[in-house]
Protein backbone atom coordinates (compact mmCIF):
# COMPACT_ATOMS: atom_id res chain seq x y z
CA UNK A 1 0.00 0.00 0.00
CA UNK A 2 3.21 2.61 -0.80
CA UNK A 3 0.74 3.74 -4.07
CA UNK A 4 -0.96 6.88 -1.96
CA UNK A 5 1.94 9.33 -2.06
CA UNK A 6 2.64 8.94 -5.50
CA UNK A 7 -1.27 9.45 -6.01
CA UNK A 8 -1.77 12.82 -3.76
CA UNK A 9 1.46 14.10 -5.75
CA UNK A 10 -0.01 13.30 -9.37
CA UNK A 11 -3.56 14.70 -7.68
CA UNK A 12 -1.58 18.19 -6.89
CA UNK A 13 -0.32 18.04 -10.70
CA UNK A 14 -4.12 18.19 -12.05
CA UNK A 15 -5.33 20.58 -9.42
CA UNK A 16 -2.62 22.53 -10.69
CA UNK A 17 -3.21 22.44 -14.31
CA UNK A 18 -7.06 22.77 -13.50
CA UNK A 19 -6.46 26.05 -11.56
CA UNK A 20 -4.43 27.38 -14.54
CA UNK A 21 -7.32 26.69 -16.91
CA UNK A 22 -9.77 28.40 -14.45
CA UNK A 23 -8.07 31.22 -14.40
CA UNK A 24 -7.87 31.31 -18.20
CA UNK A 25 -11.52 30.98 -18.19
CA UNK A 26 -11.76 33.44 -15.14
CA UNK A 27 -9.98 36.25 -17.43
CA UNK A 28 -12.15 35.49 -20.50
CA UNK A 29 -15.25 35.47 -18.38
CA UNK A 30 -14.29 38.51 -17.01
CA UNK A 31 -13.72 40.34 -20.76
CA UNK A 32 -16.88 39.33 -21.99
CA UNK A 33 -18.13 40.90 -18.72
CA UNK A 34 -20.61 37.59 -18.37
CA UNK A 35 -21.32 36.70 -14.54
CA UNK A 36 -20.65 32.83 -14.56
CA UNK A 37 -22.38 30.99 -11.36
CA UNK A 38 -21.79 27.14 -10.75
CA UNK A 39 -24.27 24.90 -8.77
CA UNK A 40 -22.82 22.17 -6.95
CA UNK A 41 -25.06 19.64 -4.19
CA UNK A 42 -25.66 16.13 -3.83
CA UNK A 43 -27.83 13.75 -6.50
CA UNK A 44 -31.53 15.05 -6.31
CA UNK A 45 -31.19 18.31 -4.21
CA UNK A 46 -32.67 19.63 -7.09
CA UNK A 47 -30.43 21.76 -9.25
CA UNK A 48 -32.14 20.96 -12.47
CA UNK A 49 -35.19 22.47 -11.05
CA UNK A 50 -33.61 25.20 -9.73
CA UNK A 51 -32.01 26.31 -13.18
CA UNK A 52 -34.66 25.62 -15.41
CA UNK A 53 -36.56 27.38 -12.87
CA UNK A 54 -33.96 30.35 -12.59
CA UNK A 55 -32.96 30.39 -16.51
CA UNK A 56 -36.91 30.35 -17.52
CA UNK A 57 -37.25 33.77 -15.31
CA UNK A 58 -33.93 35.22 -15.88
CA UNK A 59 -34.51 35.02 -19.84
CA UNK A 60 -37.12 38.24 -19.68
CA UNK A 61 -34.37 40.59 -18.79
CA UNK A 62 -30.96 38.93 -19.53
CA UNK A 63 -29.39 36.81 -21.86
CA UNK A 64 -28.57 33.42 -20.02
CA UNK A 65 -26.91 29.95 -20.90
CA UNK A 66 -26.55 27.00 -19.45
CA UNK A 67 -23.20 24.21 -19.24
CA UNK A 68 -24.66 20.70 -17.30
CA UNK A 69 -22.37 17.81 -16.41
CA UNK A 70 -23.03 14.31 -15.83
CA UNK A 71 -21.96 11.10 -15.91
CA UNK A 72 -24.01 9.58 -18.84
CA UNK A 73 -26.95 11.24 -19.38
CA UNK A 74 -28.34 14.52 -21.59
CA UNK A 75 -31.54 13.78 -19.90
CA UNK A 76 -30.57 17.20 -18.14
CA UNK A 77 -30.14 19.52 -21.37
CA UNK A 78 -33.80 17.72 -22.60
CA UNK A 79 -35.81 19.00 -18.89
CA UNK A 80 -33.41 22.64 -18.91
CA UNK A 81 -34.37 23.27 -22.89
CA UNK A 82 -37.87 24.02 -21.80
CA UNK A 83 -36.58 27.18 -20.17
CA UNK A 84 -35.88 27.86 -23.75
CA UNK A 85 -32.53 29.19 -22.99
CA UNK A 86 -29.53 27.62 -24.77
CA UNK A 87 -28.22 24.64 -22.74
CA UNK A 88 -24.97 22.09 -23.29
CA UNK A 89 -24.43 18.79 -21.89
CA UNK A 90 -21.17 17.82 -20.40
CA UNK A 91 -20.74 14.08 -20.27
CA UNK A 92 -18.14 13.44 -17.72
CA UNK A 93 -17.89 9.37 -18.17
CA UNK A 94 -16.82 8.26 -14.95
CA UNK A 95 -15.50 11.35 -13.10
CA UNK A 96 -17.44 12.53 -10.01
CA UNK A 97 -16.79 16.73 -11.10
CA UNK A 98 -16.28 19.20 -13.65
CA UNK A 99 -13.11 19.98 -14.97
CA UNK A 100 -12.22 23.53 -15.85
CA UNK A 101 -10.48 22.36 -18.91
CA UNK A 102 -14.32 20.41 -19.81
CA UNK A 103 -15.89 23.61 -19.57
CA UNK A 104 -13.10 25.64 -21.55
CA UNK A 105 -13.76 22.70 -24.77
CA UNK A 106 -17.38 22.98 -24.41
CA UNK A 107 -17.71 26.59 -24.89
CA UNK A 108 -15.06 26.17 -27.90
CA UNK A 109 -17.36 23.32 -29.26
CA UNK A 110 -20.17 25.69 -28.77
CA UNK A 111 -21.28 28.38 -30.65
CA UNK A 112 -22.36 30.22 -28.34
CA UNK A 113 -20.40 33.80 -28.11
CA UNK A 114 -20.26 34.30 -24.64
CA UNK A 115 -19.60 38.21 -24.91
CA UNK A 116 -23.59 38.27 -25.83
CA UNK A 117 -24.24 36.63 -21.85
CA UNK A 118 -24.81 37.87 -19.36
CA UNK A 119 -24.94 34.77 -17.24
CA UNK A 120 -23.53 31.86 -17.39
CA UNK A 121 -25.05 29.11 -15.58
CA UNK A 122 -22.43 25.95 -14.99
CA UNK A 123 -24.21 22.69 -13.08
CA UNK A 124 -21.68 20.34 -11.87
CA UNK A 125 -22.16 16.49 -11.36
CA UNK A 126 -23.99 15.97 -8.43
CA UNK A 127 -21.97 15.03 -5.55
CA UNK A 128 -21.09 16.72 -2.19
CA UNK A 129 -16.99 15.84 -2.08
CA UNK A 130 -15.15 15.98 -5.78
CA UNK A 131 -16.32 19.88 -7.22
CA UNK A 132 -14.78 21.29 -4.21
CA UNK A 133 -11.22 21.29 -5.08
CA UNK A 134 -11.90 22.62 -8.68
CA UNK A 135 -12.28 26.19 -9.71
CA UNK A 136 -14.01 26.60 -12.99
CA UNK A 137 -13.50 29.83 -13.21
CA UNK A 138 -16.91 30.91 -12.11
CA UNK A 139 -17.75 34.29 -10.08
CA UNK A 140 -20.24 32.68 -7.64
CA UNK A 141 -20.41 28.84 -6.50
CA UNK A 142 -23.67 28.04 -5.14
CA UNK A 143 -24.05 25.02 -3.16
CA UNK A 144 -28.16 23.72 -2.56
CA UNK A 145 -29.23 21.03 -0.24
CA UNK A 146 -32.71 20.07 0.22
CA UNK A 147 -34.71 20.01 3.18
CA UNK A 148 -34.86 16.31 2.39
CA UNK A 149 -31.34 15.40 3.00
CA UNK A 150 -31.57 15.94 6.83
CA UNK A 151 -29.51 19.54 8.60
CA UNK A 152 -26.36 17.82 9.13
CA UNK A 153 -25.70 17.90 5.82
CA UNK A 154 -22.87 20.50 6.26
CA UNK A 155 -21.44 19.48 9.31
CA UNK A 156 -20.46 16.34 7.34
CA UNK A 157 -19.01 17.90 3.87
CA UNK A 158 -17.97 21.10 4.92
CA UNK A 159 -15.20 21.47 2.30
CA UNK A 160 -17.79 21.83 -0.29
CA UNK A 161 -19.76 24.48 1.87
CA UNK A 162 -16.18 26.17 2.38
CA UNK A 163 -15.77 26.29 -1.20
CA UNK A 164 -18.87 27.69 -2.09
CA UNK A 165 -20.06 31.45 -1.77
CA UNK A 166 -23.64 31.27 -1.11
CA UNK A 167 -25.42 28.32 0.26
CA UNK A 168 -29.75 28.38 -0.81
CA UNK A 169 -32.03 25.33 1.10
CA UNK A 170 -33.99 23.74 -1.67
CA UNK A 171 -37.42 22.43 -1.46
CA UNK A 172 -38.61 24.60 0.99
CA UNK A 173 -42.19 23.47 0.35
CA UNK A 174 -41.43 20.09 1.75
CA UNK A 175 -40.28 21.05 5.46
CA UNK A 176 -42.68 20.55 7.40
CA UNK A 177 -43.39 17.28 5.77
CA UNK A 178 -39.71 16.13 6.81
CA UNK A 179 -39.66 18.26 9.79
CA UNK A 180 -37.01 20.03 8.57
CA UNK A 181 -35.55 23.11 11.35
CA UNK A 182 -34.65 26.22 9.15
CA UNK A 183 -32.83 27.08 12.71
CA UNK A 184 -30.16 24.05 12.55
CA UNK A 185 -29.24 23.77 9.26
CA UNK A 186 -28.73 27.90 9.54
CA UNK A 187 -26.43 27.23 12.77
CA UNK A 188 -24.60 24.21 10.71
CA UNK A 189 -23.77 26.09 7.91
CA UNK A 190 -22.67 29.09 10.11
CA UNK A 191 -20.86 26.72 11.98
CA UNK A 192 -18.68 25.96 8.79
CA UNK A 193 -18.65 29.02 6.96
CA UNK A 194 -19.47 31.76 9.54
CA UNK A 195 -20.75 34.17 7.89
CA UNK A 196 -21.99 32.58 4.37
CA UNK A 197 -25.34 33.72 3.33
CA UNK A 198 -27.97 31.33 3.09
CA UNK A 199 -31.46 31.36 0.70
CA UNK A 200 -34.22 29.24 0.97
CA UNK A 201 -36.33 28.84 -1.95
CA UNK A 202 -39.07 26.03 -3.61
CA UNK A 203 -38.27 25.59 -7.08
CA UNK A 204 -41.88 24.13 -7.27
CA UNK A 205 -44.01 26.98 -5.82
CA UNK A 206 -41.83 29.61 -6.83
CA UNK A 207 -41.12 31.03 -3.04
CA UNK A 208 -38.04 32.69 -3.04
CA UNK A 209 -37.24 33.05 -6.54
CA UNK A 210 -37.65 36.60 -6.59
CA UNK A 211 -34.85 37.38 -3.67
CA UNK A 212 -32.53 35.26 -5.81
CA UNK A 213 -33.43 36.89 -9.56
CA UNK A 214 -32.57 39.95 -7.34
CA UNK A 215 -29.64 38.96 -5.68
CA UNK A 216 -28.51 37.30 -8.89
CA UNK A 217 -29.06 40.95 -10.58
CA UNK A 218 -27.51 43.02 -8.04
CA UNK A 219 -23.90 41.07 -8.71
CA UNK A 220 -24.21 41.09 -12.56
CA UNK A 221 -24.24 44.92 -11.74
CA UNK A 222 -21.84 44.91 -9.13
CA UNK A 223 -19.33 43.07 -11.96
CA UNK A 224 -20.53 45.75 -14.26
CA UNK A 225 -19.29 48.56 -12.66
CA UNK A 226 -16.14 47.17 -11.35
CA UNK A 227 -15.37 46.69 -14.80
CA UNK A 228 -16.29 50.72 -16.03
CA UNK A 229 -14.05 51.51 -12.91
CA UNK B 1 -2.44 18.59 -19.80
CA UNK B 2 -0.56 15.40 -19.87
CA UNK B 3 -0.77 14.02 -16.30
CA UNK B 4 -4.43 12.72 -16.86
CA UNK B 5 -2.67 8.89 -18.14
CA UNK B 6 -0.28 9.08 -15.31
CA UNK B 7 -3.21 9.44 -12.82
CA UNK B 8 -5.58 6.86 -14.36
CA UNK B 9 -2.22 4.40 -14.19
CA UNK B 10 -2.01 4.94 -10.64
CA UNK B 11 -5.37 4.63 -9.97
CA UNK B 12 -5.39 1.45 -11.85
CA UNK B 13 -2.85 0.72 -9.18
CA UNK B 14 -4.66 1.51 -6.15
CA UNK B 15 -7.82 -0.60 -7.10
CA UNK B 16 -5.84 -3.55 -7.85
CA UNK B 17 -4.24 -3.17 -4.08
CA UNK B 18 -8.02 -2.84 -3.13
CA UNK B 19 -8.94 -5.77 -4.72
CA UNK B 20 -5.91 -7.74 -3.00
CA UNK B 21 -7.45 -6.02 0.60
CA UNK B 22 -10.84 -6.85 -0.29
CA UNK B 23 -10.58 -10.71 -1.23
CA UNK B 24 -8.38 -11.59 2.06
CA UNK B 25 -11.10 -9.54 4.13
CA UNK B 26 -13.99 -11.41 2.03
CA UNK B 27 -11.96 -14.65 2.93
CA UNK B 28 -12.04 -13.55 6.48
CA UNK B 29 -15.33 -12.96 6.43
CA UNK B 30 -16.28 -16.18 5.15
CA UNK B 31 -14.12 -18.14 7.92
CA UNK B 32 -16.15 -16.33 10.72
CA UNK B 33 -19.38 -16.96 8.85
CA UNK B 34 -20.76 -12.95 9.36
CA UNK B 35 -22.85 -11.88 6.35
CA UNK B 36 -21.15 -8.54 5.53
CA UNK B 37 -23.78 -5.57 3.64
CA UNK B 38 -22.47 -2.19 2.63
CA UNK B 39 -24.72 0.48 2.26
CA UNK B 40 -24.32 3.38 -0.32
CA UNK B 41 -26.32 6.08 -1.57
CA UNK B 42 -26.07 9.75 -2.18
CA UNK B 43 -25.78 12.01 0.53
CA UNK B 44 -29.12 12.32 2.92
CA UNK B 45 -30.93 9.23 1.13
CA UNK B 46 -31.08 7.55 4.64
CA UNK B 47 -28.43 5.09 5.12
CA UNK B 48 -28.18 6.08 8.83
CA UNK B 49 -32.07 6.16 9.65
CA UNK B 50 -32.09 2.67 7.62
CA UNK B 51 -29.29 1.28 9.57
CA UNK B 52 -30.60 2.47 12.93
CA UNK B 53 -33.79 0.92 12.48
CA UNK B 54 -32.92 -2.24 10.90
CA UNK B 55 -29.44 -2.87 13.73
CA UNK B 56 -32.58 -2.37 15.96
CA UNK B 57 -34.60 -4.75 14.80
CA UNK B 58 -31.81 -7.55 14.06
CA UNK B 59 -30.99 -6.99 17.53
CA UNK B 60 -33.66 -9.14 19.08
CA UNK B 61 -32.48 -12.01 16.96
CA UNK B 62 -28.89 -11.47 15.83
CA UNK B 63 -25.68 -9.91 16.79
CA UNK B 64 -24.43 -7.06 14.64
CA UNK B 65 -22.31 -4.28 14.62
CA UNK B 66 -21.67 -1.62 11.87
CA UNK B 67 -18.71 0.65 10.84
CA UNK B 68 -19.76 3.97 9.39
CA UNK B 69 -17.61 6.32 6.99
CA UNK B 70 -17.87 9.70 7.20
CA UNK B 71 -15.41 12.93 5.87
CA UNK B 72 -15.35 14.75 8.93
CA UNK B 73 -18.23 14.04 11.97
CA UNK B 74 -18.71 11.84 14.25
CA UNK B 75 -22.31 12.13 14.37
CA UNK B 76 -23.46 9.02 12.46
CA UNK B 77 -21.71 6.58 15.42
CA UNK B 78 -23.54 9.09 17.76
CA UNK B 79 -27.29 8.84 16.18
CA UNK B 80 -26.48 4.69 15.56
CA UNK B 81 -25.24 4.25 19.22
CA UNK B 82 -29.36 4.43 19.84
CA UNK B 83 -29.73 1.12 18.23
CA UNK B 84 -27.68 -0.18 21.07
CA UNK B 85 -25.33 -2.06 18.41
CA UNK B 86 -21.53 -1.67 18.76
CA UNK B 87 -20.53 1.08 15.91
CA UNK B 88 -17.18 1.99 15.03
CA UNK B 89 -16.61 5.29 12.93
CA UNK B 90 -14.18 5.32 9.86
CA UNK B 91 -13.31 9.49 9.06
CA UNK B 92 -12.32 9.21 5.85
CA UNK B 93 -10.85 12.79 5.91
CA UNK B 94 -11.31 14.22 2.07
CA UNK B 95 -11.89 11.02 0.54
CA UNK B 96 -15.25 10.47 -1.03
CA UNK B 97 -15.02 6.55 -0.57
CA UNK B 98 -14.13 4.35 1.85
CA UNK B 99 -11.37 1.26 0.65
CA UNK B 100 -10.74 -2.02 2.29
CA UNK B 101 -8.02 -1.16 4.04
CA UNK B 102 -10.03 1.35 5.98
CA UNK B 103 -12.35 -1.77 6.79
CA UNK B 104 -9.04 -3.82 7.75
CA UNK B 105 -7.54 -1.35 9.81
CA UNK B 106 -11.14 -0.55 11.82
CA UNK B 107 -11.50 -4.27 12.52
CA UNK B 108 -8.18 -4.28 14.18
CA UNK B 109 -8.45 -0.95 15.86
CA UNK B 110 -12.05 -2.41 17.17
CA UNK B 111 -12.13 -4.82 19.81
CA UNK B 112 -14.57 -7.07 18.12
CA UNK B 113 -14.04 -10.36 17.27
CA UNK B 114 -15.84 -11.03 14.12
CA UNK B 115 -16.65 -14.23 14.88
CA UNK B 116 -18.98 -13.55 17.65
CA UNK B 117 -20.90 -11.46 14.50
CA UNK B 118 -23.91 -12.50 12.44
CA UNK B 119 -24.43 -9.27 10.80
CA UNK B 120 -21.54 -6.53 10.04
CA UNK B 121 -23.08 -3.91 7.96
CA UNK B 122 -20.66 -1.07 6.25
CA UNK B 123 -21.98 2.60 5.81
CA UNK B 124 -19.84 4.25 3.21
CA UNK B 125 -19.31 7.90 2.28
CA UNK B 126 -22.81 9.42 1.01
CA UNK B 127 -21.71 9.56 -2.58
CA UNK B 128 -23.25 7.61 -5.99
CA UNK B 129 -19.58 8.11 -7.67
CA UNK B 130 -16.77 6.97 -5.84
CA UNK B 131 -17.54 3.76 -3.62
CA UNK B 132 -18.46 1.95 -7.01
CA UNK B 133 -15.36 0.98 -7.83
CA UNK B 134 -14.09 0.10 -4.32
CA UNK B 135 -14.58 -3.65 -3.05
CA UNK B 136 -14.62 -4.10 0.20
CA UNK B 137 -15.47 -7.52 0.75
CA UNK B 138 -18.78 -7.35 1.16
CA UNK B 139 -21.52 -10.01 0.62
CA UNK B 140 -23.90 -7.80 -0.18
CA UNK B 141 -24.23 -4.40 -1.51
CA UNK B 142 -27.28 -2.11 -1.45
CA UNK B 143 -27.99 0.88 -3.06
CA UNK B 144 -30.28 3.54 -1.30
CA UNK B 145 -32.37 6.01 -3.36
CA UNK B 146 -35.17 8.46 -1.67
CA UNK B 147 -37.91 9.08 -3.29
CA UNK B 148 -37.38 12.45 -3.12
CA UNK B 149 -34.22 12.55 -5.36
CA UNK B 150 -35.97 11.84 -8.62
CA UNK B 151 -36.75 8.62 -10.53
CA UNK B 152 -34.02 9.39 -12.68
CA UNK B 153 -31.02 8.33 -10.36
CA UNK B 154 -30.39 5.03 -11.75
CA UNK B 155 -29.81 6.74 -15.38
CA UNK B 156 -27.17 9.47 -14.35
CA UNK B 157 -25.56 7.27 -12.14
CA UNK B 158 -25.55 3.79 -13.80
CA UNK B 159 -22.09 2.76 -12.79
CA UNK B 160 -22.96 2.46 -8.51
CA UNK B 161 -26.76 0.71 -9.68
CA UNK B 162 -24.52 -2.06 -11.18
CA UNK B 163 -22.19 -2.11 -8.82
CA UNK B 164 -24.55 -2.95 -6.23
CA UNK B 165 -26.17 -6.46 -5.49
CA UNK B 166 -29.87 -4.90 -4.79
CA UNK B 167 -31.25 -1.41 -4.45
CA UNK B 168 -33.78 -0.03 -1.86
CA UNK B 169 -36.36 3.17 -2.20
CA UNK B 170 -36.11 4.97 0.82
CA UNK B 171 -38.48 7.55 2.63
CA UNK B 172 -41.00 6.05 0.87
CA UNK B 173 -43.85 7.64 3.75
CA UNK B 174 -43.22 11.10 1.42
CA UNK B 175 -43.61 9.15 -2.28
CA UNK B 176 -46.93 11.02 -2.55
CA UNK B 177 -45.99 14.18 -1.32
CA UNK B 178 -43.17 14.39 -3.83
CA UNK B 179 -45.11 12.44 -6.56
CA UNK B 180 -43.13 9.96 -6.94
CA UNK B 181 -43.51 7.12 -9.51
CA UNK B 182 -42.64 3.75 -8.58
CA UNK B 183 -43.08 2.89 -11.98
CA UNK B 184 -40.88 4.47 -13.57
CA UNK B 185 -38.23 4.31 -10.57
CA UNK B 186 -38.38 0.61 -10.99
CA UNK B 187 -38.14 0.81 -14.88
CA UNK B 188 -35.14 2.66 -14.72
CA UNK B 189 -33.41 0.38 -12.86
CA UNK B 190 -33.72 -2.17 -14.20
CA UNK B 191 -32.60 -0.46 -17.19
CA UNK B 192 -29.55 -0.02 -16.01
CA UNK B 193 -29.35 -3.37 -14.49
CA UNK B 194 -31.96 -5.90 -15.21
CA UNK B 195 -33.69 -8.26 -13.22
CA UNK B 196 -32.31 -6.36 -10.02
CA UNK B 197 -34.39 -7.01 -6.63
CA UNK B 198 -35.68 -3.62 -5.72
CA UNK B 199 -37.03 -2.98 -2.00
CA UNK B 200 -39.17 0.19 -0.82
CA UNK B 201 -39.34 1.18 2.88
CA UNK B 202 -39.75 3.92 5.25
CA UNK B 203 -37.22 3.71 8.27
CA UNK B 204 -39.82 6.25 10.26
CA UNK B 205 -42.93 4.86 9.79
CA UNK B 206 -41.36 1.25 9.31
CA UNK B 207 -43.18 0.06 6.37
CA UNK B 208 -41.02 -2.59 4.20
CA UNK B 209 -38.63 -3.23 7.60
CA UNK B 210 -40.15 -6.74 8.06
CA UNK B 211 -39.45 -7.98 4.43
CA UNK B 212 -36.09 -5.67 4.43
CA UNK B 213 -35.82 -8.12 7.80
CA UNK B 214 -36.74 -11.62 5.99
CA UNK B 215 -34.22 -11.25 3.24
CA UNK B 216 -31.06 -10.44 5.21
CA UNK B 217 -32.00 -13.35 7.30
CA UNK B 218 -32.67 -15.52 4.80
CA UNK B 219 -29.12 -14.59 3.25
CA UNK B 220 -27.60 -15.18 6.28
CA UNK B 221 -28.91 -18.68 6.43
CA UNK B 222 -27.78 -19.30 3.06
CA UNK B 223 -24.36 -18.30 3.35
CA UNK B 224 -24.09 -20.33 6.43
CA UNK B 225 -25.49 -23.23 4.55
CA UNK B 226 -22.98 -23.05 1.74
CA UNK B 227 -20.48 -23.32 4.58
CA UNK B 228 -21.39 -26.71 6.06
CA UNK B 229 -21.74 -27.88 2.60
Amino acid sequence: MHAEPRLIEVRKNVLKQNDVVARSLRDRFRAAGVFVVSLVSSPGSGKTAFLEKILTLLRSNYRVAALVGDLATENDALRLARSKAPVRQITTGTLCHLEAAMVQNALEEEEWDINRLDFLFIENVGNLVCPSSYDLGEDLRIVLISVTEGEDKPLKYPTIFNSADVAVVTKIDLAAAVEFSWETAYKNIQSVRPGMQVFKLSAKTGEGMEEQLNFLGARLSQLRQSAVV
